[in-house]
């Protein structure tokens, strides 16, 4: 079986052209079964095979199943646009109907079994795709895009359905695109625009048709993938794709579920190792959302919070609207990489500097200010008593000469400077004509990036419709908060993708020593005790108190001996949790007879609650330290993710937590970190020392290669508390709980 | 000095007309001097004074002072704007200049005490405004106009130059706009149309343009306030003006800063008390942002999470950008009050239904589901496999027939439904527009609110240009983001000044008994010490524990036992914070020996600190119970805030506190605890008992009674921790730091 090649994959500089090959490269979600190297110790795949899919976007030979020329009938004027798609691009198109001879002139084959010669693509505009998907087979045809929905959107009777079909194009070697999908990838693209171009994928014909429509702004389209349902080729597949053709600039996605997480993963990972940047709407923000998103195309959405880290974990740009898929996509395919982090605000009123530049460092842009011999140029052109430190305020773009024009090229040529950014909240021909020609000209002078906020709601102006937008060297929005979210993105994808290393890599393809050892602690279908939890993370070196379990009050008293005074005395069982509410905790015990004392009463307590126990852990004390939680939670989508958060009794309540997919490596490990609201504690307050913030992203990275040795047999691990002492002193885990499959 | 009556300012229905009589309100911004009744205990203002502005915006005379037909010079296209305008409207106007005899064919005088009858405007277009305002006086004109800038907004020079004008003004008994300000007040509004108008009031005139650029999109513009440097009349004379006039909708501000609080919050209260929702962007979210503003017109910020409170508690709605301002203040302005709460979704896609309806309720935005008779009604013109729960996704407008129109009239005659939303991100003609048609006739029909979301990035099309912004009775839209921002506040307004009591009403005039106790605690100038910090809060009724401050170990002996053992002893002193991390707390003491070597160790800490105590408190231990922080601290915009916050170790690290501006009722004390995160540690958690929340409100307020009488004399109060004490246990203050003025 053959996919894209290593070398696609690992280079990090962007190939002029994919190198796919092969005809059928089988299902991309699965692993290949030729050797061991391609999955993780997981199981799960390293890499994607990725379909070679020039023959379904440019189809030379075309067979419509269902053809019609019948006034009056659906599938009429979807034949209609297919004959004018095929006469405009070249290809031959062959009709397919039982009964009729010829449709539109062309002469009709009662079966795809009849077709005159092997077809790149087959469109199903027939009811029951099924049978005709049995009938072809990769002799006949290479793709099939099937319209008919009643598939997984309506129910587990059609997801029964659309497995079956599944299965027919896996048997048939044909790669179907839908069900429950239609002509959006054969639309009228327009073929004057140059420069890098978006190719988008939607699964949903309808809300494609805003970033479709930026056309007509003059913005460059090369690809359309409505994916549908998704029973074969899926969203990941096109990303893949996408990533190395070299027309393409962005990729942006409207998605209301995935298919797979791990296809999703690796198509983000490739694109990442593209530098192509993938700018996504995924709907799921909320249950209802989520609810309703799974009945139109019957996909999970997932759980949005790991969603939305997977995505980040993979430079994936989530934006929540299609203004702002638009906005930022139309940017991130445009603009050259940036010369300078810092972006520069020329506003011709003060108000508006001071506005723009209060949303864009609130949004976290960086606005340099400016040096003040860069300030003494500006102050040539501009008067003294204006601010030019950034944002720059020119009191009004100079017109009578050139000064304009002087100005925005001492801000361009400013080293600081990468983005320059124009916000123009209403238009006075007079002044703001001149204000754009002079922008436009500048931008096509410079390799650095010119944004223009055009703030009239009107929209009919001739420096906007003519001038901005007739302009591919200048950056257009409409309001400010999409320039700053595009302008964010921009920046940040080049900081993401310069640095970036791609976790697949490294990931570990072997179990550790460790893995053996865990296993056989392992007991299926139940809740560990304490004692064997804690045992589960010594096996994978992460520390825990030193700690004996006794089953008599003598054996305690022995055992605080050797663990030494003052000693902490917890019951342990399979089914305890919540330990501290039922008093099964006795801390700070200074003496044989307070031990005596404690075992009693913790067996006392055990027996009246009706919990069995193991026996009872005599625990060394440990010093004070930051509680947090690590922990391994299941995820329908992405599998076991990693957690980390703040501990202790809190912790319920503030859900203060950081998740991550894996594989992941130390750097987003200690990146987690920065996500917790209150992770200044780890910095030390009050007088605390600093903690050991490297034990615990040690231990993270530890419990993540727990979740992909035993994710098959760990459901669940919840470490809380953590403590993590201070800095050089180590973390310990004072309590765990893990659940068994 | 006659003001607004107090009819007007109590009733909760809006009048026809606002009474404002008198010739010269006097500053808006000072008590009247009439009578205690209108000031608060802390001596500030229950009303505020509404300057009469109909002759300042609608003058019937008019001096031009400065005025000039000079080709080339600027002077000369403001005198023409302004004769155009006088012209349109039917004024009267005087041009003067020293030197001139005519100035566009109308005779010239040479100075103000020449004008021929008196002015209701004077528009000061010379260079330094004070000489001409020392010339004018009340018998001269009404209003004036300076556009002169290098005032407040260049400095401490300029601030000076700004106070003698102000104080100019005052004498001479004219109202002063400005100084840097322009004309936007005399603009070309359209006359064509009608319905309730937004007014507006901008502290930059370019700021403004996009609002007023709204009219070409059919949204009516009743007034501009260019506030400039605010000298006089501020952003709050406007609110309080346009709150009562009859032809206005909606109030949309831009701010950069607030000249004064109170008269803010007098404004917002009155605005409120009208029903007229106020929308405003308020520049100073950053630092940086609020520096840059500060410089463009020379006002004071203020803390922006201090002015995001108290927006809110007045019911203003802040938004962040200007494209979010114009779509609310319009959907305001012009839509009827709600007639249910209920958003329905009606999308031609199923992805835009679910992608609409998962923002919506991220929003906030309640979507009800329809009921199952509901639903059987929409089935009968909608297929049955699509969902029509709500979001409803007829799968395509229905065109060929009258369904569309009958599917929606079905959702606008739902009993649940008091919006409905239809987004449409992409046009396709021949479906969308019969759907926009259909839409507008069903907001004709309805007294309910009809949005249209018309994602198309394009705007050209003829349902959007014609049909939708040819309707004033559709909310239209660009974004989803923006609907569901304006949709939300539409319905917060109504929900807020629906169950609006004001506060000014029951704000303390008199001092309470608990008042001169704790004026003789005050020490002008220092820290009290803990003892002393919680003798002011017991005068004022906030439970402290049992506690003795004591000078020997001896007395600390005999207090332990008055108080009751365990007990807890801390230093006591006027410099002491940070107790806990200098070992300056001990707790749980059983013994009169461990009290005595307490006593010694706390003492011998103090010494060796060189710490001064006024003595050993020796306390009750209370129990346990939710720690949380209540306090007051000053605002240099709004006087002393009241803060609540969770309390603690995290309190510094989390920042979990909400706060208010004084006057604030009961009500909005308990709706200061939902803002915070951890709110549910006073629900009980982790088998923990609900807290006393009608204790801690208690607190609050109690606190807030401080803040008011005490204000002059106490800058700062800390309590932390509060312990909020199982219900009906009430709350304990264990500590307090209070600094005097």
């Amino acid at each position: 079986m053959l996919g894209s090649t290593h070398g696609t994959l690992t280079t990090t500089s962007r190939p002029a052209r994919v190198v796919a090959c092969g005809e059928r490269p089988g299902p991309a979600v699965h692993g290949r079964a030729d050797g061991a190297e391609d999955v993780d110790v997981s199981g799960r795949p390293l890499r994607s095979d990725i379909p070679d899919l020039d023959r379904l976007f440019r189809p030379e030979t075309v067979a419509v199943v269902g053809a019609s020329d019948a006034e009056g009938r659906p599938n009429t004027g979807i034949t209609r646009q297919l004959l004018a798609w095929s006469e405009r691009v070249g290809a031959r198109l062959h009709p397919v109907h039982p009964t009729r001879t010829s449709v539109f002139g062309l002469p009709c084959h009662p079966s795809v079994r009849d077709l005159p010669e092997r077809v790149d693509l087959a469109v199903l505009l027939v009811g029951d795709p099924l049978p005709v998907l049995e009938e072809l087979d990769g002799a006949k045809a290479a793709f099939a895009v099937a319209f008919a929905g009643g598939f997984a959107e309506t129910g587990p009777a059609g997801a029964a359905a659309q497995a079956d079909l599944a299965a027919a194009a896996r048997r048939s070697g044909v790669r179907l695109l839908g069900p429950n999908t239609n002509l959006n990838a054969f639309e009228h693209f327009r073929e004057d625009l140059d420069g890098p171009a978006i190719a988008l994928i939607t699964q949903s014909g309808h809300q494609g048709r805003p970033v479709f429509a930026l056309q007509e702004l003059g913005i460059r389209l090369s690809h359309w993938a409505p994916t549908g349902n998704e029973a074969d080729l899926e969203c990941a597949d096109f990303i893949s794709y996408f990533a190395a053709r070299p027309e393409v600039g962005a990729i942006a996605a409207y998605m209301e579920g995935l298919k797979d997480g791990r296809s999703f993963l690796l198509a983000a990972d490739r694109a990442a190792r593209h530098k192509v940047p993938v700018v996504a709407v995924k709907v799921g923000r909320t249950e209802a959302g989520a609810r309703t998103a799974a009945s139109h195309t019957g996909k999970l959405t997932g759980a949005d919070d790991v969603v939305d880290a997977a995505m980040r974990q993979f430079g994936v740009i989530r934006v929540d609207s299609l203004d702002e898929l638009q906005d930022t996509a139309a940017l991130l395919a445009r603009a050259r990489p940036p010369k300078a982090p810092g972006v520069a605000v020329y506003s011709i009123s003060g108000g508006t500097g001071a506005h723009f530049a209060d949303l864009a460092t609130a949004a976290g842009l960086p606005l340099p200010g400016l040096s003040a011999a860069k300030q003494d140029e500006l102050h040539q052109w501009i008067p003294e008593y204006l601010s030019v430190a950034n944002p720059v305020d020119c009191g009004g773009h100079p017109v009578g000469d050139e000064r304009g024009r002087k100005i925005i090229d001492a801000l361009l040529d400013d080293p600081s400077v990468g983005v320059l950014i124009c916000p123009v909240p209403g238009p006075f021909p007079p002044m703001s004509d001149r204000l754009v020609r002079d922008l436009v000209a500048a931008a096509e002078r410079t390799d650095k990036l010119v944004c223009v906020v055009w703030g009239s709601p009107v929209g009919t102006e001739d420096a906007y419709r003519t001038t901005l937008l007739g302009s591919s060297r200048v950056a257009t929005f409409r309001t400010f908060s999409n320039c700053i979210t595009a302008v964010r993105a921009y920046l940040a994808h080049h900081r993401f993708t310069d640095a970036y290393r791609s976790p697949f890599d490294t990931a570990p393809r072997t179990p550790s020593p460790s893995a053996r050892k865990a296993q056989e602690l392992m007991r299926p279908g139940e809740q560990l005790s304490e004692h064997a939890a804690k045992q589960l993370l010594r096996a994978y070196g992460i520390r825990v108190p030193r700690e004996q379990l006794v089953t008599s009050a003598a054996a305690a008293v022995r055992a605080a001996g050797l663990v030494g005074y003052p000693v902490v005395m917890k019951a342990s069982g399979p089914q305890l949790a919540h330990k501290t509410e039922l008093g099964l905790i006795k801390i700070g015990l200074t003496s044989a007879s307070q031990v005596r004392d404690a075992y009693r009463e913790l067996t006392d307590i055990a027996r009246y609650e009706g919990l069995p126990l193991d026996g009872i852990l005599v625990c060394q004390l440990v010093g004070r330290g930051v509680e947090m939680v690590v922990g391994i939670s299941p995820d329908s989508l992405f599998g076991p993710t990693v957690t980390v958060g703040l501990g202790g009794a809190l912790v319920e309540v503030l859900h203060d937590t950081a998740v991550a997919v894996p594989p992941f490596g130390e750097h987003h490990a200690r990146a987690m970190l920065t996500e917790l609201r209150g992770r200044a504690l780890l910095d030390g307050v009050r007088g605390a020392p600093p903690a050991d913030v490297d034990a615990l992203v040690e231990t993270v990275l530890r419990v993540q290669r727990m979740s992909l040795e035993l994710g098959g047999a760990l459901a669940e691990l919840d470490i809380n508390p953590l403590v993590v002492l201070e800095r050089g002193q180590g973390a310990v885990a004072l309590d765990a709980l893990a659940f068994c499959h």
